[in-house]
């Protein structure tokens, strides 16, 4: 097991370290790890992700999800926050999702546009903001321009910045995709470059090897692999996606690996909550005993 | 008694209910009261104020303090800030007092210079912010000017202001002085009026009617004063000072009076920890008890 | 009879219009006329000048007069606006008072300092802002300065701008005192001259004439005089104040001789409120009755 | 034995970490102890103070004496700066004096303008700004408003802040005079509060009684005051001034306790240059002898 | 052999030359040479670059060596520089990289965007910054355009500025390729006539000669070819970069000629740290071993 960095080593002012410690220790497990619970698929995908679960598409019912299962943050989009957290305001850390876009249409240079600022997120009494960063895709140039602005301004205001690093284009595409290690582990890697204080990540699939460089074309176990990712991360705590709807026993085992390796913790977001509400609950409580397990 | 106005009452955004939830229903007795540890005494009165108990001098020995004793807050500048509030980021709510002056010399239109800013109560993760108004200065003009920037960064960041509401000057002397029900009636408004979120005023004393306008002047009873001086704060959340060290039945007296009139809380400084830190903690329970029987 | 200017004839473009239309076409009478209700008494004069009766220190209790009253407007500080307004928003127009300073102490430079900006009234939704300008006041160069930025703005956003038009200082007590007829005469062209949409004076009293220059020492009636007054306001509306409490019938009677000269209404606050619910209204009615006579 | 605080208890970040660490671990004895040269007599006194020794008036004489006696840092204001650093560049650290004054007229409200900014100082590549601040002096309102510019620009550039607290003024006179105990400690804690990096203080004479406080009308050593100061500053570095000129072994002594109550080093001008230079190089060999003596 | 330029002699301020000066003077061999270790390969290359050696991919393990192995500065980019370097603050000058891409998509006109500010490098204490220019790229418009802004705050600040000169895209590779003397040349005097303080380009190959301009169709020597380069540098300071891995004897060589030409000395990334830690300690002794030969 590696041990995850504390929030005295990571080169952070008391801001930041006031806002993390808010979420690792007085939310969720309260031991230095943390569970989030994302919710900006109304935007990314469209309410067809709703489709399941009626209750799924109502702000409403997931904030208080957030609240009764007890996250450590829930991560929404400018509007949701305006309109539904005031009524919960302090109760679960909010989580100002930056940027975002839609699903349709889906051009090569993929680029997600800001839609909200930090001085935002600290008038709304936010605790982190996030940012998707589209590592590989042919709009870094201004990817990093927009990018290089919420990082300072996060600075500024002592908010944690979460990058929300996402491996995209064809360029990925020809390296054994999203979910290859190789790409995790260079979206891992230029997050922390950039100063991310948290990075979200998908599982690596080592598996995944075609056309990827020499050093990852190897037979490796996924916790090797999610090993070296955290590695790749070093400072900058790391925290692993859901990603699409899996097999609970799957996303059990991921949680497991993902902690072994020294990761922050999770966000989880379809996996959760498309679902019936008992059912969401039941698997939060599963996964939280994991993270238990992982106290730092 | 009179109820407290609640967080969804006041008109602030979710930034400040955040805050003021964080503070007021997370810390403490965590039932909507509050009782904060000011701490700016080195800069008002110099560190004659820590003649009787060394340790008081000592910054760490006072957070530790406000720590152990469950406060809701603790009010220091700027410098204390930087220095000491990073190890305890998040432990305890920080209130960045953001003027002050020292006590030498002593003019007769005391005003008291900012030196910091909201913005750096922000990236420090404070909670909220302090600014001593002296009501009554002849310093007035440039009192309420710089005041103004800060009530309109507070809104701008979502950042709860309150106000050391403090009368001050030859024309209070003349009424009844700084203690005066009067005095203490007039500053509680002062600071509603202006847009103070929380305002801190002493402990009124309305036998202190020299000078004082006409209906000031007449038999009521401590208790119908602090009534009538929460009334005129009316959704101003009022906190009351402890002021010079007294005895400790008086200190639990006028606790009792002010939550039976609907006050918020304590903002007791040199009555707490001007003794032993058992003693301390000791009269900390205390008040704490008071508190507990009003919750909101 | 003089006839009031019509929105039409003042030089104003849409925004300023709007809003003013909307005060005096879908409020109070309907017919161009106006009664406002201002209430910065707590701030001007502290709690004391609600000894009388207690619930007039509730804000709440005075907006629902306003509301019940059919008022045009309500004219309140930043502080009350902000904690109050919310709850009625739009059902009652909000004028935000600009400046305003406490009566202790009382300087021989009487200046009223800004604690809002023309900003934040837009932002909460008011449809006029005012501006206290103390005219003879030795500190009149600091005065034009902050009302130059005030006007500026007021322009700019299209909000109607009263001033608060209040001789004072030794030189206007040497020339027959504030309620002179040269005094509130002088004070109503300057607020024309500098700009106001509409003033707010004191109704004149002819018969105050120590010292006053020469054109004013001579016997004319409050008719003749309030006349002359209107004239000197030219195109910025005139609205009269009630000043202290007085008789019911002076009242009336000063309220017909004003409409009777061409203002556009009143400005009456403790000869409302200073006195029973139902006291209040009747008065209010009486005094709506009377402006029903005047459409313009 | 008081320990010194370490570079990373202080709260501060990289930028003021790497500029002490060079001043304190890579000049002078290189154990975290410091001796400064300050040289802005000329300004402060005028030439008058370099009539004992000519070559003092030669700002390259100093700086080689600085050079030569292995300074951790030279103290000049911008125009010697400008004019004699760069040929020195990197050799001695620079220590921006960024306000000062003449010593005519000697006016009761005393102040040191700026006249040179942070920015500048980065520009020369200081390692350190100085700032002169007035404890006491009626000017305080100006004077704090000034600093927190200066002290705001320090931290956007992770420069270094030392404070030269000075009491002054008729308060000060009144109450033992600018060199008591209670005037030097109110100054140490003064610039503490307002989150100086280092403070510059006279060295505190207890027997100047008349008119001090209660708790300082005690008879203690020498180093028991020093002892208080240090703690007074808590987590401020604190330098010790050499002040008028004295007899050399007062000076050890003064720093011999000094170092044994927990200061960083001294500070000292005239002690050191107005002499011969080898009687300086002397001197200064036997100051740095006492400071290799408290490493940290 | 060729002389290098003194740090008098090039046009610099007292901030440049300060620290230059601690970089050539207080670190390394301390004789006016310099080797640097530039630490970016985990964004410019990904985490593939480490795969030799696991500890090459720890931020920690690097600044270590940089530290053993006596550096003249490390190179890194704001991620690692804000998460690692306030732990040696001081101890080994930072060189920030301001700008840096993946390698992921490999676009026909390369750009490096910016993703940190020379403001921010004053903060972090850094004694240079670095920016990646590509000479002979299509995007050389918005090349420029950041470039200036870059290099106009370096000189407000006083902040050395060192430019990676990479000859890229088809016109490069069409005339001899990156490492041909006629684009390396070319590269060197791009960024002398742009202002820069320092280059970084590779070794020059003269014998790429295919489609190069026609005074470069000649055969000549490589310690001709790096002669006319540092002569086309002429007061910038030149640097040579390592490139991709090589034997050893091939980089003491290039070391060699490369000081003998006349330039200032190394930044040597892969070849230094892809190897076991020992291995690296001891190239670098013999690098410094010729560095030393060539005192200025």
């Amino acid at each position: 097991m590696i041990t995850r960095p504390s929030l005295d080593q990571i080169g952070i002012g008391a801001g930041k370290k006031t806002r993390l410690y808010r979420i690792l220790y007085q939310h969720g497990v309260r031991n230095g790890t943390a569970i989030f619970l994302p919710y900006d698929h109304g935007l990314e995908h469209g309410p067809r992700d709703f489709a399941g679960d009626p209750g799924s598409g109502e702000p409403k019912h997931i904030i208080k999800l957030a609240l009764e299962g007890g996250f450590n943050g829930i991560a929404i989009q400018i509007g949701l926050a305006s309109k539904f957290y005031w009524e919960y305001a302090g109760e679960v850390p909010l989580v100002l999702k930056l940027n975002g876009k839609t699903d349709i249409p889906a051009p090569p240079d993929p680029l997600s546009p800001l839609n909200a600022s930090v001085e935002e997120a600290v008038r709304l009494g936010a605790d982190a903001v996030g940012y998707t960063l589209y590592v590989g895709s042919p709009a870094q140039e201004r990817d990093f321009a927009q990018y290089l602005r919420v990082r300072e301004d996060a600075a500024r205001f002592g908010m944690p910045l979460i990058v929300w690093s996402y491996p995209r284009g064809a360029a990925i595409d020809a390296r054994g995709g999203r979910d290859s290690f190789y790409a995790v582990d260079y979206a891992a890697r230029t997050a922390s470059e950039l100063g991310a204080d948290l990075v979200k990540v998908n599982f690596p699939q080592p598996a995944k090897q075609s056309g990827v460089p020499e050093p990852y074309r190897r037979e490796i176990s996924p916790q090797e692999a999610i090993d070296a990712v955290v590695r790749s991360a070093n400072r900058t705590l790391l925290l692993v996606s859901g990603g699409e709807h899996a097999g609970d026993e799957a996303m059990l085992e991921k949680t497991r690996e993902s902690m072994e390796a020294g990761a922050t913790g999770l966000i989880f977001g379809r996996n959760v909550f498309q679902r019936s509400h008992d059912d969401s609950l039941r698997l939060v409580a599963q996964l939280k005993e994991i993270l238990a397990k992982y106290p730092s």
